[in-house]
């Protein structure tokens, strides 16, 4: 259905990805809906094209052809969707729910199969692309579903990414990517803290290092958005330490469900748990530095 | 000096990398000679634009006014600069030596005081960036020494790289960010293989898996650039999986000299054995993924 034709959708959870594929449903012409438990993130959308919000779905107008679920994880998107005041209750048969948390391959089946079974479409569908891309409609998606889902969801599809990878029709192989993916992005962090702390410890100046890592084979993605943070001390948090104790833990839980070893995810595994424990949960995932000792990092300004 | 002016420049070592630099510095107008020990690359580059190749410097025209070592380690760097018939003892002084081995750093400090002592001028300068930017002439180098140092290999690097990073004037520094850099690269090949074992394990095609990450924020140079060598099959070495067994134990020592610890390169490091343990060393570099068991790999064709 085409944007403007009265296509409602109704984003759960206006954290830093929910409030970018929000805004970015609205100002594709979707009559977009925001729910969230927070009023600062409610009044935020209100703000920026947001057709009603509530903390809860029956404050909201009706109906609903699609909801986006972005909330933290398996447990929140449960309960939002299936929960006392669950949004799924509020749904008519033929309308849509894209599962967009970072959850297990198990969970999003289980939750899948009560969605489908209430008469709904389901796409197994996380996101990558950090909140900037979220906020320009450039999400990356890998999903999964029947081809049902992905065409009820072109409207928000279209409005919030810039690619979808159709990984295939199977609940679970979605989340299973998007696993896979976090298993990267969480070691090439902790492997950039590593890199970074060896230098400040050998006495490299860590603008230099920083310069040259980012022109050379060593750089990732994540070295060149995330070291940033440590060569301008600035901890403040876009994606924090505890996201990635969540969806690394995911990882070592996946590894261990295949019975399947992961030397370096376990590894890095340890190093956010380790700056979980030291009280650096919150601030940015590249506080995973502050772990190692006896080094000078530089402060920001 | 500029080009075309008398430069002489010797390249010892014509692997990968040194054969890249030497057909750059002929194809800059410099006059090229080429010392390594086998026949097939002297020949290779003689049919490049050498002005003269041979197995010990003795056989070359002189004087030489410039050197670079693209040997593989330490120890070969000493024995073809200082051994018996080494280089060294055929340079007049003033002459400059370029150190683009991946070394530890007392190794190179060790060198360039014994080099320093002859009165030839001695840079610091490990290379990245991997055969096909050598062969353009494109190599990103990490250089410390002192100024007269650089100023006496310009054409040199002119000729060589498209990035030249001053660290410091303190030899040993270039060699410490080649190594931190090596850090990253070979944990982010190990990381890559982990992954897309897992992948592979899950039931993940591929290539959809390698397409995902390549276009979002698990991405990195390494991953882009070995794990097509997985999706297609293809072992070829390009870099060998001992050059890594090489770097990750030159990080590790660095580790220990520097009493720094460092989980994930110690981990990746143990990947890298254990592959070389199983018999693929002189394989490409990816095929750390060969030590999953219980996984199925796409063939080459």
């Amino acid at each position: 259905m085409p944007a403007g034709s009265g296509y409602r959708v109704c984003v759960v959870g206006l954290g830093s990805m929910g409030m970018g594929a929000a805004v970015s449903c609205a100002r594709a012409g979707l009559a977009t809906c925001g729910i969230d438990l927070d009023e600062g993130r409610r009044k935020a959308f209100a703000e920026q094209g947001a057709e009603a919000v509530a903390d809860c779905v029956a404050k909201l107008p009706k109906p609903i052809n699609a909801v986006v679920v972005l909330v933290v994880n398996a447990a929140q998107a449960r309960q939002a969707l299936l929960g006392e005041k669950g949004v799924a209750h509020a749904l008519e048969k033929g309308a849509s729910v894209m599962l967009s948390c970072t959850q297990s391959s198990d969970d999003a089946k289980a939750l899948a199969n009560e969605l489908e079974a209430l008469g709904l479409h389901v796409l197994d569908a996380p996101v990558s692309g950090g909140p900037v891309k979220a906020a320009d409609g450039e999400m990356t998606v890998m999903a999964s579903g029947p081809k049902q889902a992905f065409e009820a969801l072109k409207p928000v599809l279209d409005a919030t990414t810039s690619s979808v990878y159709e990984i295939g029709e199977e609940i679970g192989l979605g989340s299973t990517v998007k696993i896979i993916h976090q298993l990267l992005a969480g070691v090439h962090i902790a492997a950039g803290a590593e890199a970074m702390a060896l230098a400040a410890k050998a006495g490299i100046p860590l603008d230099i290092m920083y310069d040259v890592v980012t022109h050379a084979a060593g750089n990732s993605w994540m070295f060149e958005n995330r070291m940033k943070h440590v060569v301008e001390g600035d901890y403040k948090p876009r994606s924090a330490v505890n996201i990635f104790v969540k969806d690394l833990g995911l990882v070592t839980d996946t590894g261990r469900s295949l019975k399947f070893p992961l030397p370096l995810a376990s590894t890095a595994y340890g190093m956010f748990l380790g700056a979980s424990n030291a009280g650096y949960g919150g601030l940015d995932d590249s506080a995973v530095i502050k772990t190692f000792a006896g080094i000078e990092l530089p402060e920001g300004k």
